[in-house]
């Protein structure tokens, strides 16, 4: 019996590049799909993946290589992620479309089970409990407005079960929440504070008290990889169910750091409409796919600084 | 310059007696008061403490003691506790007459600096962001009607607050919130739950959803030591900013124990009236007391679950 063959969309992304080591280690002959292949070459998190230069936003998208490859799974990952622009972008529905394509190339060609990445932006804001897959609202359903990024995710989603059950084929839906380290977008929250940190100078900051549950973003892109060879089928929320407060973790950060930089609470408004507290509830990628992360919260705040003092050095 | 002197009570309790080495190590001569004065003698945590029998809720109470110590420094624990009892047990009263009187005996005799031991339950509980102590809410100033215990507890430190300021003197009062380890009373959760896996047996949990933040009890005791140390006045939360689900808290544990016993979710009601997220802010504790916690959460569950295996084997 020839390895399974998997697909990896957007494996240059934050989360994604983090599924292959695991994808390799369980046996899978990987191949991923980028924008950028070239610039892919020396990373060490693709030693060992095959690497195809394609633009799934392009006619045609990814469907030749799908044919050529004809993968027994999917991991679908790309998506429009720039911070601050994401969650309101026309370009939602181009990756609502270019994704729906995708999965049914990928079934028309006797692909067995794909799991695309999802967002806890799936869920209705309101929720301040830990969000459960099949027991919070989800925010289309709640008499809420979701953002075209929740809206889009929702819609793949629903198709993404309809269409696989329909081909016989096995998915599942990982719900991303938060998560830092190498390679995140430098205006980001954490980033943004470490460098300035590092840099010597003050970090503003808003109200710091809202509550959040975070993962190193190796373990997520882990998780995925992990979520993918199980057989679990639906919605997984792929998050920590253990949570600190934004000021916590900020001046973790910054006792770490030491040096002159301050952290100025209160500095910055908090943005708008953001959930006081948004957690999940890990019980099923804990007990159904069987995983649990392998970084603790103090060993990813050390790891991501540790990355960024070398990055800044270059 | 003779050593400052503190006496402390309740120190045969869950958290008094981790106070006691950290007293030491600040150079305070360490009294303790307590009904068990005997049984104490053997415990690590009492070496190199002056254990005095006496019952602060007889007449008189320690008004004897006070007068011929002339502690410069008074840490305050004792009060009823009983699980499942103590908030709305009528000697909530008859602790708040006590601690008035051991209060006032203190400063009347030219005690220098007390700190109490408040709780989380004088937030109102409606408050689902972090507690912060200036700004959440408090139990009897939000419409609702506080249990025994949260209402005494307030009253005191209001009381506090007026006599030593009265006096001269300088006061801190810490709010204590969610906390495990050794010596806590068996009826409680992670003890039961850890005592029934190491059985073998099953373990009936409530929905586990509830956000909540603990610390090792070891730091809670040590974070008073330093609070007593410090010059910080008024009320100063005495927790930890980074929260777990209690089904996560579970689950952790369980994963530690391994064996036949099973976490069985749902099989037990959630306590009533119970808040949905319990966290401190812990920024008055870090920045202006200057202390963190020296167990993470995992190393915390770990030395419960050790502790807990040599005392079964008793």
């Amino acid at each position: 019996m020839p390895a399974a063959r998997v697909l990896v969309t957007g494996a240059s992304g934050f989360i994604g590049r983090w599924s292959l080591p695991r994808l390799r280690a369980s046996g899978f002959d990987v191949h991923a799909v980028s924008t950028r292949a070239r610039a892919l070459a020396g990373a060490p998190e693709f030693r060992g993946t095959t690497v195809h230069e394609a633009d799934l936003l392009s006619a045609g998208g990814a469907a030749g290589l799908i044919r050529a490859l004809r993968p027994s799974h999917l991991l679908h990952f790309a998506w429009i992620a720039t911070p601050g622009v994401y969650a309101d972008s026309p370009l939602n529905e181009r990756w609502l479309d270019a994704s729906r394509a995708l999965l049914h190339e990928f079934l028309a060609c006797g692909g067995a089970r794909v799991v695309v990445a999802g967002t806890c932006a799936e869920y209705a804001p309101a929720g301040r409990e830990p969000c459960i897959e099949d027991r919070t609202p989800l925010a289309d359903a709640a008499g809420e407005i979701p953002s075209p990024y929740a809206r889009c995710k929702l819609e793949l989603q629903r198709e993404l079960m309809r269409a696989a059950r329909a081909a016989g084929a096995s998915s599942a839906w990982g719900r991303v929440f938060l998560q830092f380290g190498p390679h995140e977008p430098a205006p980001r929250l954490v980033p943004s504070v470490i460098r300035r940190l590092l840099n010597g100078e003050d970090a503003p900051c808003s109200h710091g008290r809202q509550v959040r549950g975070f993962l190193h973003v190796a373990d997520v892109g882990d998780a995925f990889a992990a979520l993918l060879a199980s057989r679990v089928e639906g919605a997984v929320n792929v998050g920590s169910d253990r949570s600190i407060t934004i000021a916590g973790l900020i001046d973790a950060i910054a006792a770490r750091i030491g040096g002159p930089g301050r952290v100025l609470r209160g500095a910055r408004p908090a943005p708008a409409n953001e959930p006081a507290v948004l957690v999940a509830d890990a019980t099923r990628l804990r007990r159904e796919v069987g995983w649990t992360p392998s970084f603790g919260l103090d060993a990813a705040i050390e790891d991501t600084i540790d990355w960024w003092r070398a990055e800044l050095r270059r």
